[in-house]
């Protein structure tokens, strides 16, 4: 692995990414196996001014242990001592990052049920960061680094090793890490971006019709109000962060009961370690209403019946076929890449922030303003390379936003 | 490493160390350099009915990142939720397994004062966890296995994974699990040890004097209703356990205003990452008035200026200089081990429980009764091939109890 690379990476992710502020405190949620990377960040973050860097790690091989042998009754209790980690340091303004790198396969062998109980046992425990994040309160950002068994599963066929440096080269690529300026590289890549959201934004949709071969057909409607966003976000205390290393999707809320059709997924869906694999899913007036899964049916059963919101859509997402980490054709199996490869939707909580003064409109106002509230937020790929999407103005005109996958603003 | 006696191992560990109960909480703190090892107790720990294992991440070298460059603030405030985390679960009976392995040299180029200061902070936040593993409330116990920087320095010389090979089997068989039957030995073991203790006890020595060539020259005096334990313990709720795995010694306390003479030590002491060698202890009434260090001055004056108890010895412990992990001739830079290699002393806090009654006695009745008190717990090695100690009895009559480092009951 090239180690020029990866200390710009380290450094892009503390400066870009998290930004940190003299005097922050930094959360790291980390792999144990990914600890000589999150050392490298600490000291980074040391070095910019960080007051302390605390590090939650978490190994999957003992969730795992866990799942296959504890009692019935842990999984649903959240620890007390862990909301109190998240919740108080995010009080205290901390910022969060996330270093996400899972094996794809590491959980095919246990019970879903005992998964879905711990993940929404954790989502009430932590509803408070979580509200904290999806509103952009406090920094937030996620980043991905190999891990054996990831890069197996994607670069499968050649030895660990061999994987494992193709994957580190692969992330470099897509973080833009790999050329002389990655500050610079960012940069640019943020106005790119801009341009996508303004031509979304100045046209303010009503409706978006997406169609392709795949069998998707589906018609959304966006609340008034809307906004797409991308790129960069903006905390509480007016700081600039990077919630996704990489990222190249403009996204926007729907209006929670204005879904109606189906949707074909065209990318599989690595979800804590199961994987959900050609599925589709109807919607009529936004909920979910039927669904079929070639793999990971029941996986994708317990995600909907999470709650209510989970039977409908909070975000939707475009992402060109013809884009960076698209054009590399790897299936990553990771959602953080593979959703920045792709349209994409996401079943559960919507982003306030993508309306008009969501950020302080209270829980009712939201809701009466159609925005979709749940415990999930679970992404998944729906982009191909003949996926046309038409957007409807407020005044009946019908726009190409999509013609064979790509924008053609 | 051998795989087999790996397995013994870790269910010597989980069955006679922490002696798991049906639907117990078992809290393992582990270096995520172990992961593998403590995967495997968690396994054997839920097999045989743990409720939950949670496991207490560590990783040595971000927190050398951290007093490297924190700010200063830091390392007074130990933080909340951890505390819950060992708190909580103390209250709820959970037992606590600590793995513990550790660099020798990681900590030589840090700042002597803030490690001090961050143990400081623990000891402060930890108190009540503290004071129930310290009067054996809860069951717990400290085990070691081998790391590569630590393997590296016990075994300098050969390769690295010679070394870590060479330290497991030294592992294996300073805690019996390389016979047929381990807990057959360690039954066999515990009635060996019950020997030393009821010579002691019956004796019921009021002075203990050691002298050896070295130039330790020391009077203890041990208070009334002392006890000498070894080997297992027994908690609150009645349940066997092995503090330490391996064990080789027999302890009490001393009167805390008892202690008089000068104490060489014998071997190097590993205090969280640095080494203090070649140091002397000269005392008065109990007191620590004078202290000399080739090696780790500065850390050792810091352990002491802790507070008031830390001017005071808490820990009585004879260890035969013929005993099977003296025997093995290795310097083991690892006080679990080291300390069950050599008869030894500790600065600070003294066991309760080895007090008639202790374990129900308040604060001041225990301070009243000469059992000192302190934020520490710190043992160093004393015993050397020459020791010799004279036992006292509270008629005056002198009994020799050590001869040229042995006991000659």
């Amino acid at each position: 692995m090239n180690k020029n690379y990866l200390e710009k990476y380290a450094k892009v992710i503390v400066e870009i990414g998290i930004n940190i502020q003299d005097n922050q405190i930094l959360v790291i949620n980390s792999p144990i196996e990914c600890a000589e990377f999150t050392r490298m960040i600490s000291e980074v973050a040391y070095k910019k001014g960080a007051r302390d860097v605390v590090v939650n790690w978490s190994d999957e091989k003992f969730a795992k242990i866990k799942y296959i042998n504890g009692k019935e009754e842990i999984f649903d209790n959240f620890p007390e001592w862990k909301k109190d980690l998240y919740t108080n340091y995010a009080r205290e303004n901390a910022a969060f990052l996330s270093v996400y790198a899972s094996d794809p396969e590491l959980m095919k062998d246990v019970d879903p049920k005992r998964i879905m109980r711990a993940s929404k046992a954790s989502n009430v425990a932590l509803s408070e960061y979580r509200e904290r994040m999806m509103s952009d309160r406090n920094v937030w950002c996620v980043v991905s680094i190999p891990t054996r068994a990831w890069a197996k599963k994607v670069f499968p066929g050649i030895s660990e090793s061999e994987a494992l440096e193709k994957l580190w080269d692969t992330i470099f690529k897509t973080v833009r890490v790999n050329g002389n300026e990655p500050v610079e590289a960012w940069n640019k890549h943020k106005i790119n971006l801009r341009k996508s959201m303004e031509f979304l934004n100045n046209n303010n949709f009503r409706y978006l019709k997406y169609k392709n071969q795949l069998g998707t057909d589906l018609k959304i409607e966006l609340p008034q109000g809307h906004i797409w966003l991308g790129g960069s976000s903006i905390s509480e205390k007016g700081i600039e962060f990077m919630p996704n290393m990489p990222t190249e999707e403009v996204f926007t809320l729907p209006l929670k009961t204005g879904v109606n059709g189906k949707v074909v997924s065209s990318r599989p869906l690595n979800y804590n370690g199961n994987i959900i694999n050609n599925f589709s899913i109807i919607f009529r007036k936004g909920k979910i209403v039927d669904f079929t899964a070639d793999q990971g049916y029941e996986t994708l059963k317990h995600i909907i019946q999470t709650d209510e919101g989970s039977h409908y859509l909070g975000e939707v997402a475009l992402v060109p076929f013809d884009s960076p980490i698209s054009n590399l054709n790897i299936l990553f199996y990771n959602t953080l890449f593979d959703e920045n490869a792709s349209c994409h939707l996401a079943i559960g909580e919507a982003y306030p922030v993508c309306l008009k003064e969501g950020k302080n409109m209270s829980k009712e106002a939201l809701k009466a303003a159609g925005v979709n509230h749940s415990l999930e937020h679970v992404d998944f790929m729906i982009g191909t390379e003949d996926l046309g999407i038409i957007g409807i103005t407020q005044e009946g005109k019908e726009v190409e936003v999509f013609k064979n996958g790509n924008f053609i603003y």
